[in-house]
């Protein structure tokens, strides 16, 4: 896929893609918990070492965060803004911890009009995050609105 | 439901609950946007007005993190953690702007065993997030681990 600036004529089912890397600032991770995940197992080590994780981990919402910043980042759809109508099967496959380094791999899997012949079309992605180690740690299915080119 | 240390054998699919109101305050927002959605129309008045929402709109990722706020303020699974293993059909069903109320209104619509006869066991609630004018802003379904009480 090129940088930026592609429609919905320009993608083909089965493209593929991925981006830069994000590492996760510690504090970040701890803001973020503080602010929309006040949980023990995201805010203290030694509450975390005795929960499930065994470790301090970051909130998974905070994983699908980084994820978005990945794509507006990869500049992949940078032209026409990334607008989502919703998200299928996302899953957290592994914990993620303060310091990883997370990278987001994607696939087009489906391309459809909208509805009534409307200048835009639903592109649906399936989207893998990973880490430094190549361990899955999120999967989505991902449905994105993109404007038509033309008429 | 009442409001703490619930286990897996105390949870009844049918179980509802609404939580408190959160205000989405403007500069939180605009920051939540910098650091993990940067679009125009997260950041920027002028490009907002003239993009698909016509006026600044929250990212959605932000309407995910404090659904999330609401659910563990809620102390629904206040003694045993919120673990999430997954959302299904996650839907952005009318936008959010800073200044905006939210809240949640959650049903549990399945409980299962964890395979293995395991101390824990997974619950399935269905979660709309609502607006201050009642308008449903973002529904999904989530599995939550949630430990049983006894073996």
């Amino acid at each position: 896929m090129t940088a930026t600036g592609r429609f919905f004529e320009d993608f083909n089912v089965g493209d593929g893609f991925e981006s830069e890397t994000y590492t996760i600032d510690r504090e970040a991770s701890l803001a973020f918990a503080k602010a929309y995940d006040p949980q023990p197992f995201h805010l203290d080590e030694e509450a975390a070492a005795a929960s499930l994780f065994g470790k301090l981990v970051c909130s998974g919402w905070q994983t699908t965060a980084i994820t978005m910043r990945l794509l507006v980042d990869s500049l992949v759809l940078g032209g026409t803004g990334i607008i989502g109508t919703g998200i299928d099967e996302l899953r957290w496959t592994a914990p993620v911890a303060p310091g990883d380094t997370l990278r987001l791999r994607a696939e087009l899997v489906e391309k459809r009009a909208w509805p009534g012949n409307k200048p835009r079309g639903i592109l649906r992605f399936r989207f893998e995050t990973v880490n430094q180690d190549d361990i899955v740690v999120m999967t989505q299915c991902a449905n994105c609105i993109v404007p038509k080119r033309g008429p």
